[in-house]
């Protein structure tokens, strides 16, 4: 799959809070030569332009869960991430994006965090590669969904980089260098295939394969109760043990994981999932 | 002048986004007994229902930059915070506030920071009281502007307490029991004055005098041309020496501090500043 592949996108801004990829997407345009490699085009994008100039995440709704297959197909809906949607897509497709990266940033302590979908083995390979380039990579994977709303099931092959933590409307100089590096690591490891010089994968590594969430302890309202417990803070991809702290309310009562088994969590407290109610996403970690 | 406050008000939600004074607020006002010392009355409120509730700095504009004293008696200003801000300062001088303390966050690493303006020798020694309740207890100090447009200018005494770093929509279990016990040892401290039975101010203790702000590196467009260099993110109130990096270029060129004597930066890569032309403000250490 991956040494069939012509064009790429880079995608920033899909968020617009997110200045990492934002400021990123702006060099590349601004000096396209950084990212062309043999045998493959790259194109860099801002996807929305609307929401990184007013600097909120969205305008109307979440432009990363407006790429649903059925959503896209759907004429009556036409708010400005829908229509934003329908767009980008059809860019997607008569340009012949063979695969997207969508650069984001998170409140959470994710580090590198390179997300596949599915069980495509060249892509796996290659985050297993980028795992050697910077020690805070991480590879987190989802179940492929036929349904899924993200951007990069716009194209035939996706990867979604979310690197943190990191505020909303913040840039961070290190974490704007190791986002540019794990980039250009993911342009040379094509590259390199292309060449027919494919460069080393580690025999065995870690990935995390997503296995569910976990919401805010919340009344009957739906407001939120509790916080996340200090001690869990900033620990994605630790592991969290039965019985060990998870919540902690308003008035200091802790709330203890209730699960039988440990799971690592990841996007915990990530400012955007609130709404979403997602407190954190358990992972469980498999040796590959 | 403490000696005679009669009513305090305690504010958060002056923007819409910084979740631990809103949290804090919603409680005092669920439990108002935990506000309550002998002596002096206490009341809780949200400032920005409407910023709050679509999570957002603000609606129209920033509504601590809308208390200037001609802009509340100016009748053509009528956008949402113009509005609002005439509404609370009616509100602080019909129900005779003596003392506002106003609970922001911040994406830069504040601690715990205590903001006065002028030298009212009094709030100075209840600030240096603070610092001996947490190690992360700083006091920042602001010459008195009688043009000020903060909120807290509509009482005649005012603290805005500024804790983090924190990104905005994420509440942080640690930092918010830590302003809770700021507010409790604000209300304790004027309780004993109350009393007659002053809690202990440190012989001599150090505080921060503002000396001016230093904007981001930008071109003719005002688009911004460097970040934060990484050796100064985080680093407020540590000491800044002439030479020392200040901005990185998005191509990895350093930038140096060009001043000719020690500065102690503050609110460095606060998120909100990027729009307001400053990428920190400088202080200087004042012994007490």
């Amino acid at each position: 799959m991956i040494a069939s592949i012509k064009k790429i996108a880079l995608v920033g801004g899909t968020h617009g809070g997110e200045l990492t990829g934002i400021f990123l997407i702006k060099k590349f345009k601004q000096y396209p030569h950084l990212i062309q490699r043999y045998g493959f085009e790259s194109i860099a994008f801002i996807s929305n332009e609307k929401a990184v100039e007013v600097g909120t995440r969205y305008i109307d709704i979440d432009l990363n869960r407006a790429f649903n297959c059925q959503d896209l197909k759907n004429p009556q809906l036409i708010n400005y991430e829908q229509s934003l949607a329908k767009k980008i897509a059809q860019r997607i497709q008569q340009e012949k994006i063979d695969l997207v990266i969508d650069l984001h940033s998170t409140t959470s302590n994710m580090g590198l965090t390179v997300i596949l979908h599915g069980d495509n083995p060249d892509l796996l390979k290659m985050a297993g590669y980028l795992t050697q380039t910077n020690s805070k990579v991480r590879i987190l994977q989802h179940e492929l969904n036929k349904q899924s709303s993200y951007l990069i099931s716009s194209a035939e092959l996706g990867v979604t980089i979310e690197v943190g933590a990191v505020a909303n409307g913040v840039l961070d100089a290190k974490l704007f260098q190791e986002t540019e590096n794990l980039v250009y690591a993911i342009l040379d490891y094509l590259e390199a295939d292309k060449k027919g010089q494919p460069l080393p994968v580690p025999p065995s590594f870690t990935y995390y394969s997503a296995i569910g969430t976990v919401d805010y302890p919340r009344n009957e309202q739906g407001k939120i109760q509790a916080m996340i417990h200090p001690q869990l803070q900033f620990q994605d991809y630790q592991p969290l043990n039965p019985g060990n702290p998870i919540f902690i309310t308003f008035d200091g009562e802790e709330i203890f994981y209730q699960g039988d088994e440990t799971v690592y969590p990841v996007f915990i407290n990530e400012a955007a999932y609130y709404e979403k109610g997602t407190a954190m996403c358990l992972t469980k970690a498999v040796r590959n």
